[in-house]
């Protein structure tokens, strides 16, 4: 409560950026509008990036395509040089050359980079296969968006939380695509040569075939190749679903956690429950 | 009880058909009647209107098919004209005029209506690809057995009480859906330039792929594709399956607890809870 | 104990018998003996059916099957006639004809009945496909090993533990395939008339789509039948896979509940826990 | 701490070299860099052995391939005498020649030898395939560093938990796999005796159909075959995954409990439960 009033409080107008742009008071009127117009050209950009790649759209609308990118990187630029302007007035950058630069280092910092990058970089290349991924890179506007959102936190805080369980099934998967990738090679290459050519295109299988998606372009066809397909996938595919089930469990219980934080209790007489 | 000997009490019959139709006393033989009646007439539509797709069906039972649906598109019609009569009995509906509009205007009287439109909107257009969609619009009736049931109350309950873990899990994959159908296009398109035309196909490629149907029509060739697409699957699946996790579970949680409603209570002061 | 006593105390050998076959001492030698035997035997049944189908066993080892058939059709039917003469000695079939009526109307009684039956039924029937069908029939021999494990008895306890919610996920389920085939097929029905001709092969690629199998025989190529498609994979996947989540679970707690029945307590201080 | 600072007292070297390969004392300098060093050997191994399967690497490298395989052999040779050697300074194998024999006998020192067979018995045979298999089988390699970490007992541990439930739920998955196949079979055999000759390759069908790989290769086209391969899907595809899920869980619950070990004790008497 101290700190919103504080916010409205007759402060340097540079200090009042800072804090609008560090969404430090979420109710601010100015704060809101602010985050909101971002989000919107954020999503606007990223629609832009993909629709970009259809070439019928991308010849119609060339010059709605070129004025959207450059009307995004002037305002993210404006955005990117207003941060590292006002950052001196928070306590962690407050010296005017280490400051900034510990600023520019930050990972929302570089992610603010990242986005305004692809443009420039755009003027030094002409490999056109160079230039379609830097366009793609656009993408990681995306990223900015976990800057006005807990999300990345969240997702954070429950890799933390599983990452034991997640190193051990992960190795256990790795064992058992190498394992069974081994042994279809060893059934199959005779009479599929051009299909399982090595393990490294016996591992394209097992991974196609463990994780149940099973696209149809190489499966077993000689009976010893079947049998061990088919003890493999029966009770390979509940251990390889591991590290992803781990991870998606964790990241519900975060999600769960950051809801409840408050209170578990009988709304009649304020018991904690359980 | 006593509304249950209320409603056996001698009241006007416009109430008691209101009543009637709106199970009030679900005891009560006449109501028994008319709903079994009315879901076996509801099964019957929507299994003409399935097999009605079928030619040699179609061809050989014409008239049955067309005296069915005017049989229902008849009864189904008195049901909505003897509901909006009647609603007036109702302490909600009690105006003539305002509270009869006020009832068309609710979600189930929407159904209804909706279940005998398509019949009166056959005669106005002669489009053949429009009149097949107001064919299948009577599946809508279907709906009408979520008037019957608490199934309707209970998805809509589940639904609130996961908001929050969907719209987190539903942005994280759309999140992983963008980003994998950018790599996969960035890896593919100068290999399957007609399967990977633009983001867009690669999207369609993305769901496919990481919610394991695999049908096969599209998947990476080049050793980078395949690559992207086996890390992408691996950690990919259990984070794409989240919202429809997160659903089920709830809708399952939903299922018991409106069935062992009764003991939640309070362990210390033996109030319910919710 | 006392019963363990009783069973080896002198009786009339035909009470003996009923109680060797009824495995009333599980640790009584004979019984033991008894049951071991008819386990191989119907095992090694289900073997010879399944070889039988392959041609070239079928024709080069025509003798080793029908000695195998004739054999246990012999041995099963000796079981079934002993059982049906000692079954007097039960208390539930004591009278000579309705108690004997009574119990070849058990359902363990009717499963030993189709065990004989499909030699019997061969003699009269000369159709290939029905004589090939007959033949499967002695698969349902497997069914007679659920008399000597609890297996039978923990699945029925199962579903009927998971009734109210296997009903409930099964009703959403139709509509869901109902839902997603009337999309489809409005979608890609002028496109591929051969693949989605009408609602019905469309649910065919709704079940597949929805549990996740995707063979890859019918996909949707239109822009619109993509979107549902994706859509309907992304969120229906977890609906559809409720019934059969539901049913797993309830039959994991059922084993867990049969095992664990004794005591869940302190070994230390004998206190239960929770 | 007072087995850290014996393993750090004066002893024989021998008896010092076995408490280094055993790693008795983890936090010991040399027992840290035998381990790391051996540890990345197998992962070079591993990584050998795959990538010589792939044919420009193995022509172009084949030098390479060689030197790994010969130093790889004679290093691990040299780990497998010297535990031979000192075991005899275990309480466990005190005997000269009964204790060493005992040793040998080991489940990890069997895998020790394992882990050098191949490449002796390369010398013997000429036999193409047979060396192919051989040489995978250096893969065993990947078994040594069970030794190193606590995962295998983890495993084990996690499927002895686990013993009955899988054995019931994968008798269950049998009878299902068994019973879904002959029914495709009786409905597809004749309409595609090349896809469905016997029961066995109906088998084929049902795992791939029930584990939702779905290949593709083949699939029911008669309307029967349909209904049958539906029906199963959408109930089977829950069950047959359950051996795995049951498997995966109590894995999960072994990696938890080794974590927590600390505070698992009865709430009344404070005693370590288990």
């Amino acid at each position: 409560m101290t700190d919103t009033l504080n916010a409205n409080a007759p402060t340097s107008w540079p200090a009042r950026l800072w804090r609008i742009l560090q969404v430090e008071n979420p109710d601010d009127s100015w704060t809101r509008w602010l985050n909101s117009g971002l989000t919107v050209l954020i999503l606007v950009n990223v629609a832009a990036v993909v629709l970009e790649t259809v070439q019928t759209l991308a010849d119609r609308y060339a010059a709605w395509f070129g004025t959207i990118e450059v009307a995004s990187v002037a305002i993210f630029t404006v955005e990117y040089v207003a941060r590292l302007w006002t950052c001196t007035y928070s306590p962690l950058y407050r010296h005017p050359w280490i400051g900034r630069l510990k600023f520019t280092l930050t990972p929302m910092a570089l992610v603010d980079l990242l986005a305004i990058l692809p443009f420039s970089a755009g003027f030094v290349t002409y490999d056109l296969r160079f230039l379609r991924a830097l366009r793609l890179l656009r993408l990681a506007r995306l990223a900015k968006l976990g800057r006005y959102s807990a999300a990345m936190q969240i997702m954070a805080r429950a890799l933390r939380r599983c990452r034991e369980e997640l190193v051990l099934t992960a190795g256990l998967m790795v064992v058992l695509i190498l394992t069974s990738a081994s042994l279809i090679y060893l059934a199959e290459h005779e009479s599929q040569p051009d299909k399982f050519p090595d393990i490294l295109a016996a591992m394209w299988w097992s991974v196609i075939t463990l994780t149940t998606v099973g696209y149809g372009d190489v499966y077993p066809v000689t009976p010893l190749g079947k049998v061990f397909a088919g003890v493999v996938s029966l009770f390979g595919v509940g251990m390889v679903a591991l590290p992803a089930g781990v991870l998606g469990a964790s990241l519900l219980e975060e999600i769960r956690a950051s809801r409840q934080q408050l209170d578990k209790r009988c709304p009649h007489c304020g018991q904690p429950l359980e």
